[in-house]
Protein backbone atom coordinates (compact mmCIF):
# COMPACT_ATOMS: atom_id res chain seq x y z
CA UNK A 1 0.00 0.00 0.00
CA UNK A 2 0.85 3.53 -1.06
CA UNK A 3 1.65 5.92 2.03
CA UNK A 4 -1.77 7.91 1.60
CA UNK A 5 -1.39 9.92 5.06
CA UNK A 6 1.81 11.59 3.08
CA UNK A 7 -0.08 12.47 0.10
CA UNK A 8 -0.29 16.41 -0.24
CA UNK A 9 -3.29 17.96 -2.17
CA UNK A 10 -3.35 21.46 -3.91
CA UNK A 11 -5.70 24.31 -2.34
CA UNK A 12 -8.49 25.28 -4.54
CA UNK A 13 -7.20 27.37 -7.41
CA UNK A 14 -3.54 26.69 -6.59
CA UNK A 15 -2.86 24.06 -9.19
CA UNK A 16 -2.56 26.35 -12.96
CA UNK A 17 -0.46 24.52 -15.29
CA UNK A 18 -0.46 20.78 -16.00
CA UNK A 19 2.67 19.44 -17.87
CA UNK A 20 2.23 16.03 -19.63
CA UNK A 21 4.90 13.67 -19.97
CA UNK A 22 4.20 12.25 -23.69
CA UNK A 23 6.01 9.11 -24.68
CA UNK A 24 4.04 6.15 -23.02
CA UNK A 25 2.01 8.42 -20.73
CA UNK A 26 0.08 9.84 -23.91
CA UNK A 27 1.26 7.62 -26.41
CA UNK A 28 0.84 4.31 -27.43
CA UNK A 29 4.00 2.78 -28.26
CA UNK A 30 3.14 -0.55 -29.24
CA UNK A 31 3.87 -0.35 -32.81
CA UNK A 32 7.52 0.71 -31.87
CA UNK A 33 7.48 -2.07 -29.58
CA UNK A 34 6.60 -4.47 -32.03
CA UNK A 35 9.04 -3.64 -34.31
CA UNK A 36 11.77 -3.98 -31.53
CA UNK A 37 10.77 -7.19 -30.39
CA UNK A 38 10.85 -8.28 -34.06
CA UNK A 39 13.98 -6.77 -34.89
CA UNK A 40 15.67 -8.77 -32.09
CA UNK A 41 13.75 -11.88 -31.75
CA UNK A 42 13.32 -11.49 -27.80
CA UNK A 43 10.15 -10.55 -26.73
CA UNK A 44 12.63 -8.46 -23.44
CA UNK A 45 13.88 -6.53 -26.26
CA UNK A 46 11.70 -3.23 -25.82
CA UNK A 47 11.61 -3.45 -22.25
CA UNK A 48 15.54 -3.44 -22.64
CA UNK A 49 16.25 -0.91 -24.78
CA UNK A 50 13.84 1.70 -23.64
CA UNK A 51 15.51 1.00 -20.13
CA UNK A 52 18.90 1.39 -21.35
CA UNK A 53 17.82 4.91 -23.43
CA UNK A 54 16.52 6.18 -20.08
CA UNK A 55 19.85 4.40 -17.97
CA UNK A 56 22.12 6.42 -20.59
CA UNK A 57 20.17 9.98 -20.80
CA UNK A 58 20.46 9.67 -16.72
CA UNK A 59 24.44 8.71 -17.60
CA UNK A 60 24.81 11.89 -19.53
CA UNK A 61 22.90 13.99 -17.10
CA UNK A 62 25.25 12.88 -13.93
CA UNK A 63 28.37 13.05 -16.17
CA UNK A 64 27.75 16.70 -17.53
CA UNK A 65 27.18 15.55 -21.29
CA UNK A 66 23.94 16.28 -23.62
CA UNK A 67 22.79 14.02 -26.99
CA UNK A 68 19.52 14.95 -28.34
CA UNK A 69 17.08 11.70 -27.62
CA UNK A 70 17.33 10.45 -30.64
CA UNK A 71 21.13 9.56 -30.67
CA UNK A 72 21.09 8.19 -27.64
CA UNK A 73 18.11 6.19 -28.56
CA UNK A 74 19.75 5.30 -31.48
CA UNK A 75 22.87 4.35 -29.13
CA UNK A 76 20.88 1.80 -27.02
CA UNK A 77 19.85 -0.28 -29.70
CA UNK A 78 23.47 -1.08 -30.60
CA UNK A 79 23.51 -1.42 -26.58
CA UNK A 80 20.43 -3.37 -26.45
CA UNK A 81 22.61 -6.10 -28.77
CA UNK A 82 25.45 -6.49 -27.06
CA UNK A 83 22.96 -6.62 -23.62
CA UNK A 84 21.52 -9.73 -25.98
CA UNK A 85 24.15 -10.85 -26.84
CA UNK A 86 23.21 -10.70 -30.76
CA UNK A 87 24.36 -8.75 -33.39
CA UNK A 88 23.73 -5.07 -34.13
CA UNK A 89 21.35 -3.97 -36.20
CA UNK A 90 21.87 -2.51 -39.48
CA UNK A 91 21.83 1.36 -40.32
CA UNK A 92 19.11 1.01 -42.06
CA UNK A 93 16.73 -1.20 -39.65
CA UNK A 94 17.34 1.51 -36.32
CA UNK A 95 16.15 4.52 -39.05
CA UNK A 96 12.87 2.51 -39.73
CA UNK A 97 12.18 1.65 -35.96
CA UNK A 98 13.13 5.53 -34.92
CA UNK A 99 11.12 6.70 -37.63
CA UNK A 100 8.08 4.84 -35.40
CA UNK A 101 8.54 7.56 -32.50
CA UNK A 102 6.85 10.02 -34.98
CA UNK A 103 3.75 7.67 -35.99
CA UNK A 104 2.41 6.39 -32.59
CA UNK A 105 -1.38 6.67 -31.45
CA UNK A 106 -2.65 8.39 -29.14
CA UNK A 107 -4.15 6.00 -26.05
CA UNK A 108 -7.91 5.81 -26.00
CA UNK A 109 -8.28 7.84 -23.25
CA UNK A 110 -6.03 10.60 -23.97
CA UNK A 111 -8.57 13.30 -26.04
CA UNK A 112 -11.58 12.67 -23.54
CA UNK A 113 -9.34 13.35 -20.55
CA UNK A 114 -7.50 16.55 -21.73
CA UNK A 115 -10.71 17.53 -23.11
CA UNK A 116 -11.80 17.35 -19.49
CA UNK A 117 -8.63 19.15 -17.59
CA UNK A 118 -8.91 22.00 -20.44
CA UNK A 119 -12.92 22.61 -19.58
CA UNK A 120 -11.61 22.86 -16.32
CA UNK A 121 -9.43 25.52 -16.29
CA UNK A 122 -6.03 24.32 -16.82
CA UNK A 123 -3.07 25.35 -19.09
CA UNK A 124 -2.26 22.32 -20.69
CA UNK A 125 1.56 21.73 -21.72
CA UNK A 126 3.48 19.04 -23.35
CA UNK A 127 6.84 18.56 -21.78
CA UNK A 128 8.98 15.91 -22.86
CA UNK A 129 12.62 14.19 -23.16
CA UNK A 130 12.29 14.25 -27.13
CA UNK A 131 13.01 16.81 -29.22
CA UNK A 132 10.66 19.71 -29.72
CA UNK A 133 11.10 19.02 -33.67
CA UNK A 134 9.84 15.13 -33.01
CA UNK A 135 7.41 16.23 -30.41
CA UNK A 136 5.36 18.45 -32.98
CA UNK A 137 5.49 15.82 -35.07
CA UNK A 138 4.21 13.53 -32.07
CA UNK A 139 1.30 15.63 -31.33
CA UNK A 140 0.59 15.96 -35.22
CA UNK A 141 -0.01 12.59 -35.86
CA UNK A 142 -1.88 12.03 -32.88
CA UNK A 143 -4.08 15.08 -33.69
CA UNK A 144 -3.87 15.86 -29.94
CA UNK A 145 -1.81 18.76 -30.89
CA UNK A 146 -4.88 21.42 -30.48
CA UNK A 147 -5.29 20.61 -27.04
CA UNK A 148 -2.05 22.32 -25.62
CA UNK A 149 -0.95 25.92 -24.95
CA UNK A 150 2.56 24.89 -26.31
CA UNK A 151 4.58 21.83 -26.52
CA UNK A 152 8.47 21.87 -24.39
CA UNK A 153 11.48 19.73 -24.78
CA UNK A 154 14.50 19.80 -22.67
CA UNK A 155 16.47 20.48 -25.86
CA UNK A 156 16.15 23.99 -25.29
CA UNK A 157 17.76 23.41 -22.02
CA UNK A 158 20.07 20.25 -22.71
CA UNK A 159 19.37 18.79 -19.32
CA UNK A 160 16.90 16.02 -19.10
CA UNK A 161 14.22 15.18 -16.56
CA UNK A 162 14.21 14.43 -13.58
CA UNK A 163 16.86 16.49 -13.16
CA UNK A 164 15.31 19.17 -10.54
CA UNK A 165 16.17 22.30 -12.09
CA UNK A 166 14.62 20.81 -15.88
CA UNK A 167 11.43 21.25 -14.37
CA UNK A 168 11.92 24.87 -12.43
CA UNK A 169 13.31 25.52 -15.39
CA UNK A 170 9.54 24.96 -17.99
CA UNK A 171 7.95 26.03 -14.88
CA UNK A 172 9.73 29.97 -14.60
CA UNK A 173 9.14 29.50 -18.77
CA UNK A 174 5.20 29.34 -17.77
CA UNK A 175 5.61 31.99 -15.55
CA UNK A 176 4.17 29.87 -12.75
CA UNK A 177 5.74 28.58 -9.00
CA UNK A 178 6.51 24.76 -9.26
CA UNK A 179 3.34 24.40 -6.20
CA UNK A 180 1.47 26.09 -8.70
CA UNK A 181 2.33 22.95 -11.45
CA UNK A 182 1.80 19.45 -12.14
CA UNK A 183 3.23 16.47 -13.85
CA UNK A 184 1.01 13.82 -15.47
CA UNK A 185 3.92 10.89 -16.14
CA UNK A 186 3.48 7.45 -17.02
CA UNK A 187 7.22 7.18 -15.49
CA UNK A 188 8.10 6.68 -11.55
CA UNK A 189 11.69 8.60 -12.30
CA UNK A 190 9.77 11.32 -14.01
CA UNK A 191 6.99 11.44 -11.23
CA UNK A 192 9.97 11.08 -8.25
CA UNK A 193 11.96 14.03 -9.97
CA UNK A 194 9.03 16.58 -10.26
CA UNK A 195 8.30 15.58 -6.37
CA UNK A 196 11.60 16.32 -5.84
CA UNK A 197 11.24 20.38 -7.65
CA UNK A 198 8.17 20.81 -5.45
CA UNK A 199 5.62 19.63 -8.30
CA UNK A 200 2.42 17.65 -7.43
CA UNK A 201 2.10 14.79 -9.36
CA UNK A 202 -0.53 12.84 -11.46
CA UNK A 203 0.76 9.01 -11.92
CA UNK A 204 -1.20 7.01 -14.62
CA UNK A 205 -0.29 3.14 -14.16
CA UNK A 206 -0.23 2.30 -17.33
CA UNK A 207 0.49 -1.52 -18.07
CA UNK A 208 3.98 -2.26 -17.25
CA UNK A 209 4.88 1.21 -15.51
CA UNK A 210 5.62 1.34 -11.76
CA UNK A 211 6.00 4.17 -9.53
CA UNK A 212 9.92 4.32 -7.65
CA UNK A 213 8.81 2.72 -4.02
CA UNK A 214 11.65 4.91 -2.82
CA UNK A 215 9.68 7.91 -3.58
CA UNK A 216 6.35 9.69 -2.08
CA UNK A 217 3.20 8.86 -3.05
CA UNK A 218 1.72 11.01 -6.34
CA UNK A 219 -1.04 13.93 -5.91
CA UNK A 220 -3.27 11.50 -8.35
CA UNK A 221 -2.79 8.45 -9.14
CA UNK A 222 -4.99 6.33 -11.86
CA UNK A 223 -5.16 3.90 -14.74
CA UNK A 224 -6.47 5.87 -17.49
CA UNK A 225 -5.98 10.06 -18.07
CA UNK A 226 -9.55 10.20 -17.90
CA UNK A 227 -9.10 8.84 -14.38
CA UNK A 228 -6.86 11.42 -13.30
CA UNK A 229 -8.99 13.89 -14.92
CA UNK A 230 -11.95 12.83 -12.61
CA UNK A 231 -9.52 12.78 -9.05
CA UNK A 232 -8.11 16.84 -10.45
CA UNK A 233 -11.50 18.18 -11.39
CA UNK A 234 -12.61 16.46 -8.19
CA UNK B 1 35.06 -0.05 -35.22
CA UNK B 2 35.99 2.49 -32.16
CA UNK B 3 37.57 5.22 -33.27
CA UNK B 4 41.13 4.37 -31.90
CA UNK B 5 42.66 7.16 -33.41
CA UNK B 6 41.67 8.91 -30.24
CA UNK B 7 42.73 7.00 -27.15
CA UNK B 8 45.02 8.94 -24.54
CA UNK B 9 47.61 6.50 -22.70
CA UNK B 10 49.46 7.28 -19.60
CA UNK B 11 53.02 8.69 -19.81
CA UNK B 12 55.48 5.66 -18.31
CA UNK B 13 55.14 6.24 -14.62
CA UNK B 14 52.14 8.55 -14.86
CA UNK B 15 49.80 5.69 -13.75
CA UNK B 16 49.75 5.12 -9.87
CA UNK B 17 45.89 3.89 -8.50
CA UNK B 18 43.80 1.39 -10.35
CA UNK B 19 40.27 1.72 -8.94
CA UNK B 20 38.35 -1.53 -9.44
CA UNK B 21 34.43 -1.71 -9.74
CA UNK B 22 33.35 -4.87 -8.07
CA UNK B 23 29.94 -6.61 -8.60
CA UNK B 24 30.27 -8.37 -12.10
CA UNK B 25 33.30 -6.77 -13.19
CA UNK B 26 34.81 -8.81 -10.31
CA UNK B 27 32.69 -11.28 -8.96
CA UNK B 28 30.60 -13.11 -10.94
CA UNK B 29 27.13 -12.98 -10.62
CA UNK B 30 25.58 -16.16 -12.33
CA UNK B 31 24.21 -17.31 -9.25
CA UNK B 32 21.71 -14.23 -8.58
CA UNK B 33 21.16 -14.10 -12.02
CA UNK B 34 19.93 -17.47 -11.87
CA UNK B 35 18.14 -17.18 -8.47
CA UNK B 36 16.20 -13.84 -9.76
CA UNK B 37 15.37 -15.79 -13.34
CA UNK B 38 13.92 -18.75 -11.05
CA UNK B 39 11.50 -16.04 -8.89
CA UNK B 40 10.09 -14.19 -11.82
CA UNK B 41 10.18 -17.22 -13.57
CA UNK B 42 11.22 -14.84 -16.91
CA UNK B 43 14.82 -15.44 -18.18
CA UNK B 44 14.89 -11.64 -18.85
CA UNK B 45 14.34 -10.47 -15.16
CA UNK B 46 17.81 -10.15 -14.18
CA UNK B 47 18.98 -7.82 -16.96
CA UNK B 48 15.26 -5.77 -15.52
CA UNK B 49 16.29 -5.83 -12.21
CA UNK B 50 19.92 -4.83 -12.58
CA UNK B 51 18.78 -2.13 -15.40
CA UNK B 52 16.54 -0.81 -13.55
CA UNK B 53 18.66 -0.59 -10.45
CA UNK B 54 21.11 1.08 -12.25
CA UNK B 55 18.25 3.29 -13.20
CA UNK B 56 17.19 4.49 -9.83
CA UNK B 57 20.76 5.28 -8.38
CA UNK B 58 21.05 7.84 -11.24
CA UNK B 59 17.39 9.06 -10.89
CA UNK B 60 18.28 9.29 -6.71
CA UNK B 61 21.22 11.51 -8.29
CA UNK B 62 20.14 13.70 -10.42
CA UNK B 63 16.64 14.49 -7.98
CA UNK B 64 19.33 14.93 -4.96
CA UNK B 65 18.34 11.87 -2.85
CA UNK B 66 20.04 8.87 -1.62
CA UNK B 67 19.59 5.76 -0.75
CA UNK B 68 21.55 2.55 -0.11
CA UNK B 69 22.52 0.31 -3.18
CA UNK B 70 20.67 -2.73 -1.20
CA UNK B 71 17.97 -0.66 -0.44
CA UNK B 72 16.95 0.56 -4.31
CA UNK B 73 17.91 -3.21 -5.21
CA UNK B 74 15.16 -4.40 -3.02
CA UNK B 75 12.73 -1.98 -4.60
CA UNK B 76 13.63 -2.55 -8.11
CA UNK B 77 12.37 -6.31 -7.56
CA UNK B 78 9.48 -4.65 -6.85
CA UNK B 79 9.13 -2.37 -10.12
CA UNK B 80 10.67 -5.37 -11.62
CA UNK B 81 7.31 -7.13 -10.58
CA UNK B 82 5.80 -4.38 -12.17
CA UNK B 83 7.50 -4.28 -15.37
CA UNK B 84 7.16 -7.71 -15.82
CA UNK B 85 3.19 -7.54 -15.03
CA UNK B 86 3.45 -9.89 -12.23
CA UNK B 87 3.23 -10.53 -8.86
CA UNK B 88 5.62 -8.71 -6.53
CA UNK B 89 8.36 -11.15 -4.60
CA UNK B 90 7.91 -11.82 -0.85
CA UNK B 91 9.85 -9.83 1.42
CA UNK B 92 11.77 -13.67 2.40
CA UNK B 93 12.07 -14.52 -1.19
CA UNK B 94 13.86 -10.85 -1.61
CA UNK B 95 15.87 -11.14 1.37
CA UNK B 96 17.06 -14.66 0.23
CA UNK B 97 18.51 -12.82 -3.27
CA UNK B 98 19.64 -10.04 -1.96
CA UNK B 99 21.57 -12.08 0.40
CA UNK B 100 22.99 -13.85 -2.56
CA UNK B 101 24.92 -10.28 -3.24
CA UNK B 102 28.00 -11.11 -0.96
CA UNK B 103 27.93 -14.54 -1.65
CA UNK B 104 28.89 -14.52 -5.22
CA UNK B 105 32.76 -15.99 -6.62
CA UNK B 106 35.08 -13.47 -8.56
CA UNK B 107 35.38 -14.55 -12.18
CA UNK B 108 38.27 -17.28 -12.96
CA UNK B 109 40.87 -14.73 -14.67
CA UNK B 110 40.68 -11.98 -11.50
CA UNK B 111 43.39 -13.44 -8.97
CA UNK B 112 45.89 -13.66 -11.76
CA UNK B 113 44.63 -9.88 -12.68
CA UNK B 114 45.17 -8.65 -9.88
CA UNK B 115 48.48 -10.28 -9.32
CA UNK B 116 49.76 -9.19 -12.32
CA UNK B 117 48.69 -5.74 -11.42
CA UNK B 118 50.09 -5.60 -8.17
CA UNK B 119 53.71 -7.19 -9.04
CA UNK B 120 53.83 -4.59 -11.88
CA UNK B 121 53.68 -2.00 -8.74
CA UNK B 122 50.15 -0.38 -8.98
CA UNK B 123 47.99 0.40 -5.91
CA UNK B 124 45.21 -1.37 -6.60
CA UNK B 125 41.51 -0.42 -4.76
CA UNK B 126 37.93 -1.29 -4.63
CA UNK B 127 35.65 1.28 -5.47
CA UNK B 128 31.89 0.72 -5.58
CA UNK B 129 28.22 1.74 -5.34
CA UNK B 130 27.26 -1.16 -3.05
CA UNK B 131 27.63 -0.53 0.65
CA UNK B 132 31.54 -0.63 2.72
CA UNK B 133 29.82 -3.50 4.98
CA UNK B 134 28.53 -5.15 1.57
CA UNK B 135 31.97 -4.95 -0.07
CA UNK B 136 33.77 -6.36 2.96
CA UNK B 137 31.69 -9.70 2.67
CA UNK B 138 31.98 -9.60 -0.96
CA UNK B 139 36.08 -9.21 -0.79
CA UNK B 140 36.10 -11.86 1.63
CA UNK B 141 33.93 -14.08 0.59
CA UNK B 142 35.41 -14.43 -3.21
CA UNK B 143 38.88 -14.74 -1.76
CA UNK B 144 40.57 -11.50 -3.21
CA UNK B 145 40.63 -9.09 -0.21
CA UNK B 146 44.51 -8.99 0.13
CA UNK B 147 44.87 -7.86 -3.60
CA UNK B 148 43.48 -4.43 -2.38
CA UNK B 149 45.26 -1.34 -0.85
CA UNK B 150 41.95 -0.68 0.58
CA UNK B 151 38.14 -1.11 -0.25
CA UNK B 152 35.57 2.19 -1.16
CA UNK B 153 32.33 2.73 -1.34
CA UNK B 154 30.85 5.80 -2.33
CA UNK B 155 28.66 5.57 0.78
CA UNK B 156 30.44 8.06 2.66
CA UNK B 157 29.75 10.39 -0.02
CA UNK B 158 25.97 9.74 -0.33
CA UNK B 159 26.74 9.85 -4.25
CA UNK B 160 26.86 7.37 -6.57
CA UNK B 161 29.45 6.40 -9.89
CA UNK B 162 29.23 7.78 -12.43
CA UNK B 163 28.97 11.20 -10.64
CA UNK B 164 31.50 13.13 -11.40
CA UNK B 165 32.82 14.47 -8.52
CA UNK B 166 32.41 11.18 -7.23
CA UNK B 167 35.66 9.95 -9.09
CA UNK B 168 37.65 12.92 -8.10
CA UNK B 169 36.67 12.77 -4.35
CA UNK B 170 37.82 8.76 -4.16
CA UNK B 171 41.26 10.45 -6.39
CA UNK B 172 41.76 13.08 -3.50
CA UNK B 173 41.44 10.55 -1.35
CA UNK B 174 43.97 8.29 -2.05
CA UNK B 175 46.29 11.06 -2.92
CA UNK B 176 46.39 11.50 -6.45
CA UNK B 177 45.43 13.13 -9.40
CA UNK B 178 42.33 12.01 -11.39
CA UNK B 179 45.05 11.59 -14.17
CA UNK B 180 47.30 9.08 -12.70
CA UNK B 181 44.47 6.86 -11.67
CA UNK B 182 42.38 4.12 -14.33
CA UNK B 183 38.98 2.55 -13.46
CA UNK B 184 38.74 -1.21 -14.98
CA UNK B 185 34.91 -1.54 -15.01
CA UNK B 186 32.97 -3.91 -17.08
CA UNK B 187 30.07 -1.16 -17.65
CA UNK B 188 29.66 1.22 -19.89
CA UNK B 189 28.23 4.09 -17.69
CA UNK B 190 31.35 3.59 -15.33
CA UNK B 191 33.71 3.82 -17.91
CA UNK B 192 31.73 6.97 -19.30
CA UNK B 193 31.61 8.52 -15.75
CA UNK B 194 35.36 7.95 -15.03
CA UNK B 195 36.60 9.64 -18.43
CA UNK B 196 34.48 12.21 -17.73
CA UNK B 197 36.16 12.75 -14.85
CA UNK B 198 39.57 12.63 -16.77
CA UNK B 199 40.74 9.21 -15.14
CA UNK B 200 42.07 6.57 -17.79
CA UNK B 201 40.09 3.15 -17.88
CA UNK B 202 39.75 -0.42 -18.31
CA UNK B 203 36.91 -2.05 -19.99
CA UNK B 204 36.13 -5.53 -19.43
CA UNK B 205 33.93 -7.10 -22.02
CA UNK B 206 31.99 -9.61 -19.73
CA UNK B 207 29.27 -11.49 -21.71
CA UNK B 208 26.44 -9.29 -22.36
CA UNK B 209 28.25 -5.78 -21.20
CA UNK B 210 28.66 -3.19 -23.46
CA UNK B 211 30.20 0.21 -23.81
CA UNK B 212 28.40 3.18 -24.10
CA UNK B 213 28.61 3.99 -27.92
CA UNK B 214 28.54 7.88 -27.36
CA UNK B 215 31.29 8.05 -24.56
CA UNK B 216 35.52 7.80 -25.86
CA UNK B 217 36.85 4.62 -26.50
CA UNK B 218 38.36 2.82 -23.30
CA UNK B 219 42.04 3.29 -22.76
CA UNK B 220 41.80 -0.24 -22.26
CA UNK B 221 39.65 -3.49 -23.77
CA UNK B 222 40.00 -6.70 -22.80
CA UNK B 223 37.71 -9.95 -22.30
CA UNK B 224 38.96 -10.77 -18.85
CA UNK B 225 40.89 -8.98 -15.99
CA UNK B 226 44.29 -10.88 -17.18
CA UNK B 227 44.24 -9.30 -21.12
CA UNK B 228 43.59 -5.64 -19.97
CA UNK B 229 46.34 -6.47 -17.39
CA UNK B 230 48.55 -7.62 -19.65
CA UNK B 231 47.80 -4.10 -21.92
CA UNK B 232 48.88 -2.05 -19.28
CA UNK B 233 51.57 -3.80 -17.76
CA UNK B 234 52.73 -3.45 -22.08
Amino acid sequence: MLPTAAIRFPQPGQLKVLFFDVNETLLDMSKLKKAVVTAFGDKSAFRQWFGLLLQYLLVDTVTERYHEFGVIANAALDMTAAKLETKPLKAVQKQKILALMTQLPAHPDVAQGLEMLREAGYRLVAFTNSTKFVLDQQLQYAGIMGYFEQGLSVDVLRRYKPQRSTYHEVARHLGVMPEQAALIAAHGWDIAGAQAAGLFTGFIARPGQELYPLAGPPTYHGKTLVEVARQMIG
